[in-house]
């Protein structure tokens, strides 16, 4: 259909990537007619050919021309079908010929999941939304907070400085000295290094101990955002299952056996999104495997300071072998954005010079208005949370046995933000999100959670996204919607 | 001296780097000790034969050998030299072998200009220190700036919340608001995302827009952060000259004539560290050039805002060529870690996943806080601050009219951070940092600012750093030290 002909311009489709097949097809048309592979005025395939050419759904290319057409790259017109938009529409400077963002280095399709969708979801009106994992509205931390906050809003040594780049001192002595109560003995305030939420800890070590191209071991599912991460870094992820007590560590010392991975990344504490805690023999194991092979742990750890009753956290038991990440996202609030690492001393100093590359310091206002909450409500705050955790928790159990169909299996494990749920085979979760949608209720479908493929019959819900008295009938709108897809 | 001799093992010492010559050695032997290219109980060369052998000063050498000693690498013993520790204590644990963080991706020497050695300067007592770029103590944000955070402190909406990883909405039709005002007239809110600090706005543009192996033009000096940040991501910079209107715009287009720079990274306003403001016309020719040429401009402008009177920024001569990046540290406070960037629209999806990667979302709390502020005390804040930049300015060129012996030469341009001055021939500015010290006043001296080579000659003061009242005196000490330099 060009000089070139078709062949060479149509992509291979990734079946098994979580990029929807419209957008792989978007984003491969787009490239072909900004670097003028698709000259202008090229006759685009019908709708229909295309589809049967590439084995797709007839609306994944309606999808892909639409987006085509709405960033003015082709043009429709009824009777003569699609072509790709002339020249001096796509140049944004006429002096010039093309955009300088058309010479971009190629952005991959698949290189950014869209999976950060959870911080995007919309909101709509009257919709219940298990979405985001935020903490739930009450117990709230604010009364105390707030007077903490204002505490230090006046102090110019806090808000006019940068402060240090490992962060604010008594911050990091407070944060060594709760970890030495979890048993991590030998764990002092050199060790720690304050951070704009434990994502930013996940880059550093991706960036810091591993190189583009090494392996690494993740869990299957794993928080979406590392995986993100660990993509961007160019690593690649060895996915190891999980169950009800954590990570399989017997695949984990077979994987060991012949291959030798940067790091293991493991949330070994009331799981995102399993909800599942890994036992303490399994713990132990873990830690000696590690040991052994000389393979660091990467343990993120944002819910283990909500866990009841208490397991010691891996950093506890290798101090040496572990690079402990958490935050107070969870347990004060997402919006203060400052998280930490706990490293032995040989590396410290290597993921400092990363943290500050990448943003100088954490807002030292927000530490020190931290530390003051650490001495004041945090404790309690922390025991009423917990509290509030177990009896969501409760109600949605409650709910899910009254208002679901047979065939769906729950995740256990107490307390916790999340429930992971896997449909009957019959139920696709993104069916089922999109039947959900419309009866007002959304969750996240399981596809994210995976490193390289699965999660098609899985679905989690953060339980604390929503007031408590709405989690019946959230719970009781995606059993509905289930049933509508059965008939 | 081994069987492997000591050849192999002698490290290409890098005269040029600004990395100092006795840590490149350290890091070399300690990656040799390490790795085991140096066996425990190997005798190291005394220092001087050493010393001799490299063409260093014998300092260089004990200094390296003492920092080995200090992290338990090798053992020094009067009368038997300086040997390889025994294996045993450099293994962290016994059952192993090596601790796992041997075998980490080697550190390249060099990779961490060890530049943001200003945030980790120690204060000393009674030492005047014009190190870290901070805004001065007076005129203070914090009144207004208080009120503002606890207005918002109070409001789970904003701290019990992620928010949109492109930043708070009205916070972002605020500055798109100016951005207009300032002459940017197709700039709206879906241009602008909110960053953590404009740092993480050089790591997103370092990162997306480029990869590594490119080449990118910057000037030289240039501010340090970013050229740490282009180091690690790979980049290599082509340093073009500037003076005192700023970057030399005739060797941008001498070099556009033959090489394809993915960026031309610039700050054109109140450059840190020149102070140097680039005239209209040079802006003009620097669009038209990159217009040309096909390559965006970043426009770095942490100072922008301070400048009077204000000259347009170059993202309002050609919004579609420049990528913009700005920040609250400067004009309110370094501590609230909240920046910008303004971007076209075909790029700014591809930036948004970049820093959602990094870190989510910046603090909903503290973008709420400014967004209120911005409408009560910025402006006022603004204007007083401005005054006291130039009156700041005022002193200090009068002391230094005063004190400083002659032979030196001190940067213009009204209003600034920073005073950037060149020492006569015969006084190396680490030098006169070192007496200074002694006299109680330091600054930042001149290497850190350069991509490749420079900066001997050369020093930076902060001179928002220090109270108004000690500007003369910190003044006259680095005067005295320069005299005493100088007998």
């Amino acid at each position: 259909m060009t000089k070139n002909g078709w062949s060479g311009v149509l992509p291979g489709l990734d079946r098994e990537s979580i990029v929807p097949l419209y957008r792989q097809l978007y984003e491969h048309l787009r490239e072909a007619i900004l670097t003028g592979t698709l000259p202008e005025s090229t006759r685009l395939p019908p709708e229909r050919a295309l589809s049967e050419r590439l084995g797709v759904n007839r609306s994944t290319v309606v999808h892909a021309y639409r987006d085509l057409v709405n960033a003015g790259l082709i043009e429709q017109r009824v009777g003569s079908g699609s072509r790709v938009a002339p020249r001096v529409r796509l140049a944004s400077d006429k002096g010039s010929g093309l955009p300088w963002w058309v010479t971009l280095p190629p952005w991959r399709v698949g290189e950014f999941p869209m999976v950060m969708g959870e911080l995007a979801a919309k909101r709509e009106p009257g919709r219940i939304s298990f979405v985001q994992g935020i903490s739930p509205d009450e117990p709230s931390p604010l009364g105390e907070l707030a007077k903490s906050f204002s505490r230090v809003a006046k102090d110019p040594r806090f808000v006019l400085s940068y402060g240090d780049s490992e962060g604010y001192e008594p911050l990091r002595e407070a944060i060594a000295q709760r970890a030495r109560r979890a048993g991590a003995g030998r764990v002092d305030a050199s060790n720690v290094v304050i951070l704009t939420g434990s994502t930013q800890g996940i880059v550093v070590v991706a960036q810091s101990l591993a190189e583009p191209g090494d392996e690494i071991v993740v869990e299957s599912p794993s928080y979406p955002g590392a995986l993100q991460i660990f993509q961007m870094c160019g690593l690649r992820a060895i996915p190891i299952p999980t169950d009800e007590d954590g990570m399989r560590v017997d695949h984990v010392e077979a994987i060991l056996r012949t291959r030798r991975p940067r790091f293991i990344y493991t949330m070994p504490s009331l799981h995102n999104p399993t909800n599942a805690t890994m036992n303490m023999d399994r713990r132990e194991r873990l830690v000696t495997l590690a040991k052994r092979a000389g393979v660091p742990i990467i343990e993120d750890d944002p819910y283990g300071p909500l866990l009841s009753p208490s397991l010691p956290p891996l950093v506890s038991l290798a101090p040496d072998h572990v690079v402990y990440l958490s935050t107070f996202s969870k347990t004060i609030a997402p919006s203060l954005r400052v998280g930490w690492l706990i490293a032995p001393r040989a590396v410290t100093e290597r993921l400092l010079l990363r943290k500050q590359a990448l943003d100088m310091a954490t807002s030292l206002y927000v530490q020190a208005a931290i530390c003051d909450y650490l001495d004041r409500g945090f404790d309690d705050h922390v025991v009423r949370l917990r509290a509030e955790l177990v009896e969501r928790r409760r109600i949605a159990q409650e709910a899910i046995s009254k208002h679901w169909p047979a065939g769906f299996r729950v995740s256990k494990g107490e307390g916790g933000f999340y429930l992971w749920a896997t449909t009957p085979r019959e139920i696709r979760a993104r069916a089922l999100l999109d039947a959900s949608e419309r009866l007002g209720a959304s969750f996240l479908f399981g596809e994210a959670f995976f490193a390289t493929s699965g999660g098609d019959h899985h679905l989690r819900l953060a339980l604390t996204a929503v007031r408590r008295s709405e989690l019946p009938e959230g719970i009781r709108r995606i059993g509905q919607a289930a049933r509508s897809l059965h008939t």
